[in-house]
């Protein structure tokens, strides 16, 4: 059994983003040589999501605007946060709660050196307080 | 370790529905012969959802009930698609959040060639855009 | 291949509690001398949930104000269950439902014997109806 996991990196660029690292994972999973096993995707933040969904621009505009919807931005939050930016606390509750939300991890089949997916799941890194430098991590487990 | 991979498949009756296939997967592990090892259930969709519950039709349909809540019908969605049997667009735009909200997949251990879960713990597909033809996958791997 | 199947119990304190596993989840993994695999820790209850957030106690009071929110007490629920302390029907439909936004599972690599996470990554078993005595499973699957 072989295990292969790769740390990979991303600048965000709004305070929140769908990021389609779908064929990244691909890629991955068929250089990888690993024929049959599962290959497990994980955000290493608490204030990220990944979440797996159809990709289409205006289905991200719903997935936006719900979490928007679900997780208020105007309410009485106890988490806060010193943002040296803005030389004052601000409150960054709502990312964690949206993350809560979407999970931050998916699996899938590897078979014959490909992942086993419907056509139309599509993998986002979903940003949540950016803009930042995030991590997340692709493991690939099998023989 | 060996990966033994089986594709499902199950004619959906409602809009709304929870399938019950918990019963489906414990036998897979069981004729499986692996002894030891873990059991990956995905669904292949984006309008349904995977999720475990207690396994009793008055929480069913709280469950139901709450997706309805939860992803209202009545709001401005983005995303629509176009249906042919009604000539029209019809908006699927609650089908893929509320499936976004239940998750698509579970995982659970194998111990002495059976799956380690609680008594109540209850395995449903959860069909949010039916009726359809839909596609699930198990996995089990293990030695 | 090697799995390592911990069952382990807890008996919870409040109604809705957030129980930081993660320093026993690392402690596991040490011990278990497997260097490269998953770690795959999951709640054997319908009225629990496991999360991952950061592990700071005014998040943990926001994630459960969020929770009664997301599902209000006030609201008909068609599921109850006899309560032999209380000789009455208690609802806990609530208690499900927060279970199912919080979903009951988690992962994480295993690399060089240590589990791959952020450093912020705080693995929350969370009681939604107790007190009660608590079952939960850590597998440690690799070689």
């Amino acid at each position: 059994m072989q295990s292969l996991i790769h740390r990979l990196t991303i600048q965000t660029e709004k305070e929140t983003e769908l990021i389609n690292i779908t064929e990244q994972v691909k890629v991955l999973v068929k250089e990888s040589g690993i024929k049959s096993g599962t290959v497990f995707i994980l955000s290493l933040h608490t204030t990220t999501g990944l979440t797996v969904n159809e990709g289409i621009p205006d289905l991200e505009r719903d997935i936006e605007d719900y979490l928007y919807r679900a997780v208020p931005d105007a309410h009485h939050y106890y988490h806060a946060r010193y943002l040296p930016s803005d030389g004052q606390m601000a409150v960054n509750a709502t990312s964690h709660l949206r993350g809560m939300l979407l999970g931050f991890q998916t699996f899938f089949p590897i078979e014959n050196g490909e992942i086993v997916c419907g056509s139309r799941q599509t993998i986002y890194l979903v940003e949540l307080d950016g803009p930042q430098f995030r991590n997340y991590v692709v493991q690939i487990l099998g023989v």
